[in-house]
């Protein structure tokens, strides 16, 4: 029991936008006597840092919109002292003071609680001519402003080139804005796919959706120099190609930007500040929140830092009130690690962790792909999103899930989001009330059938395959596509054996005589008939399975060359 | 254990509709041996019941689109023996046996396990006039067929008139139906505003959307009588008021249609068949899901018929469970009950218990107001709905929750109905991980948010106090209007004293001066400021609460009329 503490009388705060700033409201709600400072190296405080791609894409029309709070602002309304371009140069523990450098030159700081919330840089690679003048970076409304300016100020020269290097959600966003500016972008990717942290099958789309848009996408290469030019760099692949471009942009990943904090003391890992379940550094008296720390992940206990703004509002928030109220503080939580994308017409988003972190953590994993429609199919306008979720095997407990589609998506990732917090399993989904008409959903909403799925796979109703094995399991196994004449016939898989779900109870000796002992592993488009042929086929004697996602997933996986006609 | 019962060689269904084929469907994929037979009155089976107001406005423009599934189709893809026009008119438990009557006459069928989905047939109340040939119902296909012929039959005649009663959910759909079809519709609601179920302060801007399509609304009013006419009717209202009509739409309610069985012995409440938490009913081998039965809310306890269509398929899908494998089937869920609607450009949406519903129960609740956007401020397009959210006083449990906006309503119902389900409490909320893009939400998501107010008010932080109490709070309080002098100037409550909130902290002498020992009531625009406020000034010695929703809620609750300028 901390209740007998007095509270801190000065609170200093080391950045001033996501966690920083919301740590400083907090505190001042809480207590309206301490002295709250925050610190800010950049000219601005509080500002939508997840804006910016907007901003240079034009959507934002006015940088303005990009200021949510000023220093004087927060004067008025929260008391605060708040210090733009004013730099923390150096930490004492064990005199309780910082040292700022700011325009009136060099200080110490007493403070009695200090929350270290610097942020992240963006990650520069050792590439050689890398400091070419047209090389930029997406992270502050200064790199935003500037991107802006330059693009502006080249409105009307034709054919300009834009080279995005990175392809995660800022590469992504940024690539897309610079496409609307009518400048012709190239997006390369050192991973295998675009968006990283997403699995392959669910990154395809959103590759389609890139190119679409008119961009460029190299992916599985890695950017091996920039060559400048008069006039313009061209960027030199691993694999040879080489790209002209009027501006680069790096989007390769960010690090945190804690030298200062590591060398004075605070215990860090891979640059990342290690805090415990209340935001506390193993220096007393010190906090730490944002992309500056690392986080155990909720799902796989696995450290990683998590650069989002919402659970660094939130952590800034909650160290706040450890602060000011030791004794009833709740404990952070572990982030969940949810996120979202919009590319040119589609959402792509996840939650929890991927199949990649799951094999990482030796959790053992049932995968279940679905391709509902947004809200009821006799309604004008469905079209069917991509799910992938990732359940405990044994139990069903939810792990992870991604989705990616026209519209929809960002709802049932949010459900399945709290779902993951709140514990659930792929039974409890089932049971979910969520809110139908034909508008909005089906009186089986797409979450209900995740859980009615991995419900089945794991008391063993359903078993499944998956693409990914597909070319391992063609010779050992008797391939059922049980879709419509058309269907077939319009593209499946090479020897796979075709009786429509419709006919096979009355077809089953063929099966037999086809399988010819091996085990059958049955597909249709999405996953819902080859089910229940699956059912049909398992109570009649034969080692049965379906295939996960139908040929919506297969396609994704294995191409549409594999397929004949 | 019944791990040694043989599973029921016949399983007879009455009602083929959304619990009843549920019921089927699922019964066939776990039991390829049994004999499955629906029994369905109507002519249709497994039909789309939610679109018939869509159908009937003509965004769902085929019939067929209607017909989820055909008997043809049952058969094929299921083995299940479907017989429409099959009414069932008797019911011998002792014999395990019903009796039918169909178009070749009638027969006893034998059974091994009976689900009674007969659903719910429209209230028609004891009006008199209400014979008259121009009165209609909306419950079925052929309902939905006749009434778009009778329009399309007139589309070329001026001047047609609609009244529908009853302002429930499907009342609400069928109105703005028929206004997209050109008609003038006048809506008669007996409660004191239309959607019954929501909060006065939510009908509200339901109300101003229905009267923006041009629907004429008339809320506490009782129908008295239809006088019929040459050519048109005339519906007689209790206050006197004669509305004109072509066509007179019922939609005042439904009552099961369980008369039959509670004949045989079936126990009921109010018509309403009983049911354990598998579906059983008092009867042996007799089951049944649906509209027709009763059930055990969630958060009250208190037993309610839930006409929907999502719990219905679920308890289905989970009384063939518990036929087929009874010793593994998980028990049926209470009911949280969430409904949403689309009016015209605005979403509501309810999950969960309402304030009637808590006062009934005993529930001692705290309520919270809240006007987020749906996305990020500073992102183009961003919009305000209502949230009200109740929980429980002391623990902050999550309750029941209504939204009402132009965008990201259902998301949030559907995560708010998540996190009741799974007993999440107002803090629970705070740590959700929802997806943030400023396309897409805020970093503190409107979720989140609800979290932050609720946890504050449960733990004393924030006091509230609602805009229903300002009649006799004036006189016995200081109102302190915290608001710019240019939102002030445009309309405030009479006697409220003026201090922009960013002056407060240097006027507080001001606020002692005018409350002269009276306790201090705080507002805002929608309850931001006035927190920040009521903060400052309970710190300061003042007894102070936060004008819940701030003057958003507010004019919602007293109307425009008591402000003055």
């Amino acid at each position: 029991m901390s209740a007998a503490t007095t509270p801190p009388r000065r609170i200093v705060i080391v950045g001033g936008v996501a966690a920083g700033m919301s740590a400083a409201a907090r505190a001042r709600r809480l207590d309206e006597d301490a002295e709250i400072i925050v610190l800010e190296r950049g000219e601005h405080v509080s500002f939508a840092n997840c804006g910016l791609p907007y901003y240079v894409g034009g959507e934002i029309q006015d940088e303005a919109a990009l200021l949510v709070q000023t220093p004087a602002k927060l004067r008025d309304a929260l008391d605060l002292d708040v210090r733009v371009r004013h730099d923390v140069i150096a930490l004492d523990p064990a005199r309780r003071t910082v040292a700022v450098r700011g325009p009136q030159g060099e200080k110490q700081l007493r403070y009695d609680a200090l929350i270290l919330a610097p942020g992240a840089a963006a990650v520069r690679p050792p590439l050689p001519g890398l400091d070419s003048p047209r090389v930029s970076t997406l992270r502050t409304v200064e790199d935003a402003v500037r991107l802006r300016a330059r693009i502006d100020a080249q409105a009307s020269r034709p054919a300009r080139r834009a080279v995005v290097l990175g392809a995660g959600f800022i590469g992504l966003e940024a690539a897309e804005a610079l496409s609307r500016q009518g400048l012709e972008v190239d997006l390369v990717e050192l991973a295998p796919h675009v968006l990283p942290p997403l699995e392959a099958e669910m990154a395809a789309p959103v590759t389609t959706e890139l190119k679409r848009l008119g961009i460029s996408v190299h992916a599985g290469v890695a950017a091996q120099a920039v060559e400048q030019h008069e006039g313009h760099d061209t960027l030199v692949l691993a694999d040879g190609r080489r790209i002209e471009a009027d501006l680069i942009l790096l989007s390769v990943g960010v690090r945190p930007d804690t030298a200062v904090f590591e060398t004075a003391g605070v215990a860090c890992e891979r640059g990342a500040i290690l805090v415990d379940e209340h935001g506390r550094t193993n220096v007393p008296h010190v906090y730490a929140a944002g992309d500056a720390v690392l986080s155990a992940d909720a799902v796989t206990g696995l450290r990683r830092p998590v650069a989002l703004a919402g659970p660094a509002n939130r952590a800034g928030r909650g160290i706040a009130d450890h602060i000011l109220r030791p004794a009833s503080a709740r404990p952070l939580p572990a982030p969940v690690g949810t996120a979202i994308l919009r590319v040119g017409e589609i959402t792509a988003a996840l939650t929890g962790a991927n199949a990649d972190a799951l094999r990482a953590s030796g959790i053992h994993t049932d995968t279940l792909h679905l391709h509902p429609t947004q809200h009821a199919g006799y309604f004008p306008g469905a079209t069917q999103m991509a799910l992938v979720v990732h359940i405990r095997r044994g139990d069903g407990l939810l792990l992870g899930a991604q989705a990616v589609g026209r519209e929809g998506v960002d709802k049932r990732i949010d459900v399945l989001a709290t779902a993951i917090r709140a514990g659930l399993t792929a039974a409890d989904l089932i049971d979910l009330d969520l809110a139908y008409s034909p508008v909005y959903g089906s009186a089986k909403d797409p979450v209900n059938l995740v859980g009615m799925v991995g419900a089945n796979v794991t008391d063993g109703t359903l078993a499944l395959w998956y693409a990914q094995d597909w070319e391992r399991l063609r010779g050992e196994t008797l391939v059922l596509d049980v879709r419509s004449a058309a269907e077939y016939a319009a593209g499946h898989l090479p020897g796979a054996l075709h009786i429509p779900h419709t006919e096979l109870r009355g077809r089953l000796d063929e099966v037999r005589a086809a399988a010819a002992g091996r085990p059958v592993r049955v597909l249709c488009g999405s996953g819902v008939r080859s089910h229940i042929a699956h059912r049909l086929l398992t109570q009649s004697g034969f080692d049965s399975a379906s295939l996960s996602g139908g040929m919506l997933t297969a396609r994704a996986v294995l191409g549409d060359e594999v397929l004949v006609a």
